[in-house]
């Protein structure tokens, strides 16, 4: 049983190997890949992804998996045997149980319907996506009832982004936070005290930028030995191999925030990886628990350290330097105020740490009613502008910037959403027993001392790999059932604070 | 049989595919990767490199190509079907002739010799490598013996690098050519007028050096629709896709030519991948016809176009804008003449253009008489400094210095090195018959016009392929049979003018 067990994660390792080197086609194709490049590097992905594919669904692998389940050893080796028997299972059952046809169609409709939504939004056309949303959302129903046929559809669709989540656990939790939110953006904009961002669309110059977040992202722990930052239109976290972790931005000189905050999160995400346990790579214990333990991860440091007193206390000096000219008659705490604003808006990606979940909580509202059936595509951009009306107080006056902004329909990712406001409520919630655990942390911070919540968050989160799911890790990590009491505390308590609330 | 041959192609462009991928793991590796990556890369390479030695190996291809050889196809198809049936059938027959042990013993046996190389230069300890060398060339005799059992070994480890090429030939050829450099190296060292390199030593600042040499790269005619332009230790041109080639360079800020004849060195290897054949990309028409022709360009546009006085009529004025403190007082005569130093020196990779060709016989007889066992491994320390001493007139005061400075042998590149000189030779005659066809070239590229030049190589070798071997190649493209003496010619005029030798 050793031998079967030690084969099962050979073979897992291997397929590790080709995805990180498709990990590592993906990132060069968005950040230096030549122009013209383009369609043969498509070609390259697709040969590597079929590899992928047919080394993680071979029959012999599903003959181990299979012995390797009904064996002793999945019931009493250590934890993290008998997790990796179980989740190689899992993810060889879903994967195995898609029809070919189905993984090359789906392939290929979603780089098809990426491309239509391109077009369509460049156009502000709804007509020119919706035709291949309908295909995708049939495609992802047909996905969810092969790999999953006991499941929900739509909680099939999101275990691949947060396994095991089930929709009604998580709209409930949504529905309770989405009332709070709308409270306290109201109060937030109708304060007498509001913050102005104006000092951050100063100039800050490209070439300084690049330095002064390089600085800051290594200070917070981004290990750049097993890393690089890189410029990109789309920034994300991108990883090919243990030790080769890499982070992108893109920079706007008139808007110091795009870049910092931008690298602050995506080295958030760095830092996970580059903690999961190393000689693990590859196999369920060195994987991430879920995406929306990842986006914890992510917006912890960019919104609840990066936006706090304490950090810009320590940050100021050295931004002060590195643009002389945009900050020199400023304080660490005019900046550390300016980044307080809150302002419904009409597209997600700029949206404020507040209103932000309101974006995601419709999108995971009109999305599950699709899935479920309730909701035709065709009645996507309607239900849309009156959701948003209703949580916003604004119309979409075009529908580039309501329907068709985001690219995840057009891409297949539907059940993804919900993981960014998951994230912000893990995030809340482990920073919270952070500051418990560490009582000196806030004076650490604003002393430029990160090591003490990146060990605690390495310790607590990190370490675990996917040995439990989202929420009882935060449980095992916080000592509390996951909620979303910790979110609504936070925004309350920082936002209220910037904005002279009682 | 039409069915056939389009099977046998699609297998090669498959194999194409997953080396392409190979390629961008080895670029990436060289520039850009984090530097504790370094272990799992070898992985990733490793695991590719099977994957297209499989698909290259495979028996089906083996019996699809044995058919074709023995079909009306293999002799009445167009000139470019018949050539891809040779050979492929060569090149999968060699292929095959591996067994996989000697396949993965060479493999490894290469990159730990490499590691040994850096250590042994390092302390300049010629006992710390000399174990690698025996077993390297032990292996690669074995290598020879297996793949081309009737050639001479040295041809058969030369046919990897110039298919086809016999020693008895180049080692005449080499004769007569060092004879006549040896003359023209006396002469100019013991000229009254000797070009003094001082200009090229002042400070040219980085910044500015990257965009100068991107602009003289895209004027000469590099593509950066189709290809980049990256910083590394150890320059190299790689191709990852039929419109992905990548140049790369170093950079020294205290003396203009690394960077500047490095790139003009590397952008031609670039134009000839650029002009290959692109409907052919990973078949032989679609392939460089060897590495002596590959060298050709390189030399062409770095020596024979990049050091001469109408080069730098038109790029001087360019180069004083990018230099203004270095240049300011200067002259594009200045600049040109100053780039025609001929000295003695140690160093095989930072020799000028005449000794260049010195340090490369000398390695091909060196080597060669290893290969056929009339020098043994231990003795080659010896060998080499008494020849050296011979043709340069200096003893290497080290071993670093002398017989351990390149990292050729130690990869198991045996039979590489006369493409070098090869490539120079060829260089040379084809320059000859473009200024016998172009009449203007002088002007237009006094002018900055290099389409001429560039068309007239598109047409007369990137455009041909693999489909000729280089000597007919060279021959096709020039009117006459491949020879030394237009290198005798071009190196005896360039150089006696600018030593003012009779």
């Amino acid at each position: 049983m050793d031998n079967l067990f030690a084969e099962a994660c050979a073979n897992g390792r291997q397929a590790a190997v080709l995805a990180s080197v498709e990990s590592l086609l993906g990132w060069d194709e968005r950040t230096l890949m030549p122009p013209q490049a383009g369609s043969y590097r498509a070609e390259q992905a697709a040969a590597i992804a079929m590899l992928v594919h047919r080394q993680r669904t071979s029959p012999q692998q599903g003959e181990r998996l299979a012995r390797l389940a009904d064996s002793p050893l999945a019931r009493n080796a250590p934890a993290d045997v008998v997790a990796t028997i179980r989740l190689l299972k899992h993810d060889y059952d879903k994967q195995s149980r898609l029809p070919p046809r189905l993984v090359e169609e789906l392939a290929k409709t979603c780089v098809e319907g990426q491309q239509a939504w391109a077009a369509a939004r460049a156009e502000s056309s709804w007509p020119k996506l919706a035709p291949w949303l309908e295909r995708i959302f049939a495609l992802k129903r047909e996905q969810a009832a092969c790999q999953l046929p006991d499941r929900d559809p739509y909680d099939a669709l999101m275990d691949d982004y947060e396994p095991g989540a089930r929709w009604t656990a998580v709209a409930e939790r949504f529905h309770r936070l989405r009332g709070a939110i709308v409270t306290l953006v109201q109060d937030c904009v109708g304060a007498r005290q509001r913050p102005d961002d104006a000092i951050l669309k100063r100039h800050y110059p490209v070439a300084e930028q690049k330095a002064f977040v390089h600085e800051v992202a290594a200070r917070i722990g981004f290990d750049f030995g097993r890393g690089r930052l890189d410029t990109t239109d789309h920034p994300f976290c991108s990883t090919m191999g243990p030790d080769d972790c890499r982070i992108t931005t893109r920079w706007d000189e008139n808007f110091l925030p795009t870049a910092l905050f931008g690298v602050l999160h995506e080295a958030g995400h760095g830092l996970y990886e580059q903690g999961l346990p190393r000689g693990w790579y590859g196999l369920p214990p060195g994987e991430a628990a879920s995406l929306g333990i990842h986006e914890s991860q992510s917006r912890l440091w960019e919104n609840m350290v990066g936006r706090s007193p304490a950090f810009w206390e320590w940050c100021f000096p050295l931004a002060r330097q590195a643009f002389p000219e945009a900050l020199g008659g400023a304080t660490a705490q005019d900046v550390q105020r300016s980044l307080m604003a809150v302002t419904p808006s009409l597209i997600r990606v700029e949206a404020d740490e507040v209103t932000y979940n309101l974006h995601v909580m419709m999108r995971f509202d009109l999305e599950r009613a699709v899935v479920h059936g309730t909701l035709q595509v065709a009645d996507l951009p309607e239900a849309w502008n009156e959701r948003f009306a209703k949580d916003f107080g604004i119309r979409p006056p075009s529908a580039a910037e309501g329907v068709l902004q985001d690219i995840h329909w057009s891409g297949g990712l539907i059940g993804y959403f919900p993981t960014y406001t998951l994230g912000n409520m893990h995030a809340a919630q482990l920073m919270a027993a952070a500051e418990r655990d560490l009582p000196e942390l806030e004076r650490e911070i604003a002393a430029g001392r990160f090591t003490g919540l990146l060990d605690w968050m390495r310790r607590h989160v990190h370490q675990k790999g996917r040995l439990l799911e989202s929420e009882p890790l935060v449980e095992a990590a916080t000592g509390s059932p996951a909620a979303e009491r910790w979110l609504v505390e936070s925004l309350r308590r920082r936002y209220g604070a910037a904005h002279g609330l009682a």
